[in-house]
C-alpha cells in the first residue's frame, strides 16, 4: 500500500521546536527565519530530511511558509489549505491568508523598526527572493545555514533512492539526441544550470525514487554548449544504472557542485524563477555573467512525441480497466458499508493488480459528501467517514506507470441522489465536454480557452475556484509546467502537451463534483473550407465510464448528447475486451447511450 | 447627407509633395521626418488640417504612418489597408507592413549608418515615442516644428465647431459633481493633463462639432485636486454655451497652453499612452515632476450611468426603427436594382427622417458580395457595385444621437443564397448569441470571454481577424476604451460599460457576414443557490430583426433558438408601435419564431 492514513505530525510537536529555533535567533542576532516548504527543487513533493515546514509547525501542506520571528511566527498558506492548517498547528502559531498577505508585506508590519531576517539560499529561488527583497525596505534579509537543521536532532539523511533508465523505447528519443538538441538551442550562454529533477529526468531518460510519488532523483545538472553534461548526484543512487549514461554525460558528487559553479565563466544559462539564490551566488563568486532564461528542457519536456503519447495511451487503457474493476466493485457495495478509507484501498488494488504500478501519482482523494466539498481532502484515520446513502462520493487519484502517469477523478452516486446535484453534475460535465470537443486556432494558451469549461456553470450562478487543468509528465510528476488550462494560463498550447480537463463544483459542507479526463493537444484533421493555417484539438487519453446516474440528459444539447455516447460506445470499445464476468456487465450497463 | 462617396486624395498628389518635404529635410540637414495618420489628441478621425498623412501620400486610412527618408519613403498600414493602400500611393512611396514591421526596425535598416529623423513632439505620444528610442540605436530623433505644416500652402486652419452643452438630464451627472469626484481621486498628483477631446467632453458635460464623426471639441484641459479645471480652447467655439461652464472652470486660449505647463510644480499627472511628448517636454521644462497614470475620465466615462444607459436604450429603440424601415425596403427591392451607395443613402435618409440624428457615427460600410469580406469598406464612386442575386450584403452603421451612439451590422440574403453562406451566418450567430446570454463573475475581462464568441466558428475550421468588441461612448466617440471584448481585453468588465458584439466571418473574394448588437454590462439578477458573489451580465440594447432566412434553425441549439425566438419577439413588442403599414407588416414577418 503507497497510501497512508496516519497523521504524520501533531500541533504539540511545534512549541518547543520554535523556541530552540528563537533560541539560535538570539545566540546569532537575528530577528527571524524563514521555513518554506520548498526544497532545493522546488517540487511539489519534499523528502523527509526537507520536510522542515511540517516538523516545526505541525502543518503537512504541499504548499506554504513559516516566518519565524522573536515574538511571533505566521504560517502562510493559500485557499487549499485555510481549514487544515488550523487542525493542525499550536497556537504559538499564526495562520496567514496567502497570498492575499505577501511574505514581505507581513514581516515588514511585524518588524517596523526593521531587522535582519534570515533566510536558507538553497530553498528560495532568485526570483523568489528578488520579489521580497523588491518589498522589503527597513528590513534586511540576510543568507544563513538552515537554522532548522541545526536544531533537528533525528533529521533524516538525504535520500538515496536508486535511478534507473527510462529506456528509449518509452521515453521516444535517446539521450544523447536531447542533449544534442538542447545544447544547440542555448545560444548566448556556454552552460545551463538544470536545478529541477524532472527536467534532469526527461534530459537523461533516468527515473528515481528520491521522494515520493514522483519518479525522479534529486540531483543538479550542467548542460554544456559542446553537447556534455555533468550530473551531481550521489555515485550510490546510479549503481544499477549500468553504461546507460555514456560518455555524454559526466557524473560527479553533489558536494562538488558548489565549486563547479565557482568555476564557470563566461555566459552561464540559469532560470530565475526554479534555480536556487545559492546557485546564482555560487556564479557570481565565481566570475561568470548569468543569463537569465527558462530551463531548456521545460518545453521540449511539454511537448510529448509520439512514443510517449503512445506509451500514455498504452498507461490509460491499463489505469481505465483498473478503474472501471474498482467503480464496478464500488456500485456492488450496499450504500453506508465503506468508509472512505476502503474506497482508497480497494482502488489501489485494483491499480496494484495490474502488475505495473509503479507508484500511486498523488494522495488519492476519497471524499465521500461534504468532504467532497474540500477540494485538496486527504483522508486520515481521524477524518475518515462513511460513506452513506443519498451521497456525491468524489475519487481523484491516479498511477504512475513506466509508460505512462495518469489522474482521473469520477464523482459517483451513492444511492438515491437529489436533482441539484444532478443538474450540477450535468453543467459540470458540459463544462469538461466544451474541452473535449474544442478545436482552435494554433497560438492560443489555456487563459483563452479556460471560459468554455465554466459558462454552463456561471449560468446558473455557480464556479469553481481552481484551473481547469494543468500539464501532466511521462512517468514524471502528475502536475508539470509550463502549460496550464487556466486564467493564469500564458504558455501556448503545442501538439504532445498532456493536459487535465477538470472542471467541477463544490458546495460547502454538503458535496463536491469534479470530472477529470486527461487529454493531448493534437493538430486536428484538416476540414473542407477551413480558413485557420493550423488548427488544433484535443485528444482524449482517459476512457472510463462517467455517472450516467448523475446526468440530465435533458439539459445536454445534441453536440453535447452526441459527445456522451460517442465517448461511452469508445470505453466500451477499449476496455470491454480487458474486463470480465460482472465486470464486464457492469461496463455494458455503464456505457449505455443517454 | 453626412457620408461622401468621393476619393478625396488621388496618387498624382504624393511624388511633388514628397519632393517638397525632401528639399526641406536637406535644408534642416535631417535624414528624415516621420508623418503620423494622428494629431494632438490621438484620436480615430482628424480634422483636415491634421491629415497631413493623406495630404503627403494619398493614403486615407484611420490609421498608419509614413517615414519619409531622404531616398525612399515608407507607408505603414495595418492589416485592414493592405489592399487600400495599393490603390492610394504612388510607387514613390513603400507600403510596409505594420505591425509586423515597426517603425524603428524600418528606420534602423535604411539608416545603418545612423543618422538624424524629425519627428513633432504633439503628434506622438510618450510611451510611443519611448518605445521607439528604446528600439533605435544609432539613429536619433530630434523635435521638430511640423514640416509638412511648412510645406503645405493652403493648409485648412484649425476647425472651429461651435461646442455646446450635454444637459445633464443627458449626462446624468452634472460636471461639477465629476470634477470634484475626480479631483478627489488625483491621489500623488496636485494637478492632471487631459489631452483626450471625449475625457474633455465627458467630463465638462460638452460637446462639439470639430472633426466629422466625433462630436467633441479640440482643447486640452487641467484638473486641479481643488476641484477647479482650466479648458484651453478657443472662446469663439464657445460663444453659444452661456454659462454652462460655471465658476469651476477657467477657460483660457489654446496658445496659451504650453506656458501654462511651464507654469505648473509639483507633481504633475499624465497619460503616456496619449500624452503629446509636447505635454511632457513642457512640464519638464518648468520643473514640475511628472506622475505617468491613466487618463482620470477613461473609466467613469465607460461606466455609464442610470441615465446614459436610459439615453441609450431610446437612441436604439430610435435607431433601431429607422433600420426596420430601411430593411423593409431594401427587402421589396428586386435583386440587381440596387448599388452599394444606394444602400448608403436609404439608410442616412431613414436616420435623418428620424429628426434626431446629429451625425452618422462612423462611414457605413455597405458591402456586397466579395465586397463584404473587406471588413473596413468604405464604398465610392469607384468602387461601387450593384448588389446582386445571391450576394450576402454586409452593411454595418451608425448614428450619434444627443442621448447615444449607435453601432449596428446586419448581413442581408439578397434574393436566394447559397448553403454554406447560411451556415456560416449560423455559425457567426450563435457565437453572438453565446455573447449575449453569458453570465460571468465580476472581475473577468474581454480576454476571458472573447472565446466564447468563436468556438462554433472554430468548431469548422474559420475565425475572424479581429476583436468581438469594443467600447462605446454615450454620445460620443464609437470606439471608446479601454474595456475591449478580445483577446487583448485586459480592463475587467463592469456595470454601465457598452460594448459591441459583433463576431463575424469573411471569405475573402466570395462574402462577408457580421452580426451586431451593443451591449451593456449589468450586474445578473441574483439566482437560487447562486455561488459567485457578484455575477455580471450583458443587456442587450440593440433591437432590429436578424435575417431568418440565412439561418439553419437545426444547427442551433435549444437555448440559442430559445434565445432567437425572444430577442425578436422583443423587436416586435418594440419597434411595433413605431412601424406603420407595410414596414410593420415586414417586422412581423421578420420576427416569427424559427
Amino acid at each position: 500500500m503507497f497510501q497512508s492514513f496516519e497523521d504524520t505530525a501533531s500541533p504539540d510537536q511545534g512549541p518547543p521546536r520554535l523556541a530552540a529555533l528563537r533560541a539560535v535567533l538570539r545566540d546569532e542576532a537575528l530577528d527571524g527565519f524563514i521555513v518554506p516548504r520548498a526544497d532545493a527543487h522546488q517540487g511539489e513533493y519534499v523528502a523527509p530530511r526537507d520536510d522542515r515546514l511540517a516538523w516545526l509547525t505541525g502543518f503537512t501542506g504541499s504548499a506554504g511558509h513559516c516566518v519565524a520571528l522573536r515574538d511571533t511566527a505566521g504560517v502562510f498558506i493559500d485557499g487549499r489549505y485555510r481549514v487544515q492548517v488550523r487542525a493542525q498547528v499550536a497556537p504559538d502559531f499564526t495562520p496567514v491568508n496567502w497570498p492575499e498577505t505577501s511574505l514581505s508585506d507581513w514581516i515588514a508590519a511585524k518588524l517596523p523598526g526593521g531587522g535582519k531576517v534570515a533566510f536558507d539560499p538553497w530553498l528560495h529561488s532568485v526570483a523568489g527572493l528578488r520579489r521580497m527583497q523588491e518589498a522589503l525596505e527597513t528590513v534586511t534579509l540576510v543568507r544563513s545555514d538552515n537554522l532548522i537543521d541545526r536544531i533537528w536532532p533525528d533529521q533524516p539523511a538525504p535520500p538515496m533512492g536508486a535511478v534507473f533508465a527510462q529506456p528509449v523505447d518509452l521515453a521516444g528519443e535517446a539521450h544523447g539526441d536531447k542533449i544534442a538538441r538542447l545544447a544547440k538551442g542555448l545560444k548566448a550562454a556556454e552552460v545551463a544550470v538544470i536545478t529541477l529533477p524532472d527536467s534532469i529526468a526527461w534530459l537523461l531518460n533516468l527515473r528515481g525514487s528520491d521522494i515520493p510519488r514522483n519518479p525522479v532523483p534529486h540531483g543538479f545538472a550542467l548542460l554544456h554548449a559542446d553537447a556534455k553534461v555533468t550530473l551531481f548526484m550521489a555515485a550510490e543512487k546510479l549503481a544499477d544504472l549500468g553504461d546507460h549514461l555514456g560518455p555524454l554525460v559526466t557524473v560527479r558528487p553533489p558536494a562538488e557542485f558548489l565549486e563547479a559553479l565557482q568555476g564557470l565563466t563566461g555566459h552561464v544559462a540559469l532560470d530565475p524563477e526554479t534555480a536556487p539564490v545559492a546557485v546564482a551566488n555560487a556564479l557570481r563568486a565565481g566570475g561568470a555573467e548569468i543569463v537569465e532564461q527558462t530551463d531548456p528542457c521545460l518545453l521540449p519536456k511539454a511537448r510529448k512525441n509520439e512514443v510517449e503519447i503512445a506509451g500514455a495511451r498504452a498507461a490509460h487503457l491499463r489505469d481505465g480497466a483498473a478503474m472501471v474493476r474498482f467503480l464496478a466493485w464500488l456500485d456492488a457495495q450496499p450504500p453506508g458499508s465503506l468508509t472512505e478509507i476502503d474506497v482508497v484501498r480497494a482502488l489501489e488494488a485494483e491499480r496494484r493488480a495490474t502488475n505495473a504500478l509503479r507508484d500511486i501519482s498523488f494522495e488519492t482523494i476519497s471524499g465521500a459528501g461534504a468532504h467532497g466539498a474540500i477540494v485538496h481532502y486527504r483522508v486520515t484515520e481521524d477524518t475518515n467517514a462513511a460513506v452513506e446513502d443519498g451521497q456525491l462520493l468524489l475519487v481523484d487519484s491516479g498511477g504512475q506507470y513506466v509508460d505512462g502517469t495518469t489522474d482521473i477523478t469520477r464523482t459517483v452516486a451513492i444511492g438515491a441522489v437529489g436533482d441539484e446535484e444532478k443538474q450540477n453534475f450535468t453543467r459540470v460535465l458540459r463544462g469538461m465536454i466544451a474541452i473535449s470537443r474544442v478545436r482552435w486556432p494554433a497560438g492560443l494558451a489555456g487563459r483563452d480557452l479556460d471560459a468554455l469549461a465554466r459558462v454552463a456553470l456561471w449560468e446558473a450562478g455557480l464556479d469553481y475556484g481552481h484551473g481547469t487543468g494543468h500539464g501532466v509528465g511521462s512517468y514524471l510528476s502528475v502536475h508539470e509546467g509550463p502549460q496550464r488550462l487556466a486564467r493564469t494560463g500564458t504558455v501556448p498550447f503545442e501538439p504532445g502537451m498532456i493536459l487535465s480537463n477538470e472542471p467541477g463544483f463544490y458546495r460547502e459542507g454538503a458535496y463536491g463534483i469534479r470530472i477529470e479526463n486527461l487529454i493531448v493537444v493534437q493538430e486536428a484533421p484538416p476540414l473542407p473550407g477551413q480558413t485557420i493555417a493550423k488548427l488544433l484539438s484535443f485528444e482524449t487519453l482517459t476512457y472510463v465510464p462517467i455517472d450516467r446516474r448523475l446526468i440530465l440528459p435533458e439539459l445536454l444539447t445534441e453536440a453535447e448528447r452526441g459527445w456522451l455516447n460517442a465517448y461511452h460506445a469508445t470505453c466500451r470499445e477499449k476496455l470491454g475486451p480487458l474486463v470480465e464476468g460482472a465486470v464486464h456487465d457492469w461496463l455494458i450497463r455503464a456505457t449505455e447511450p443517454v
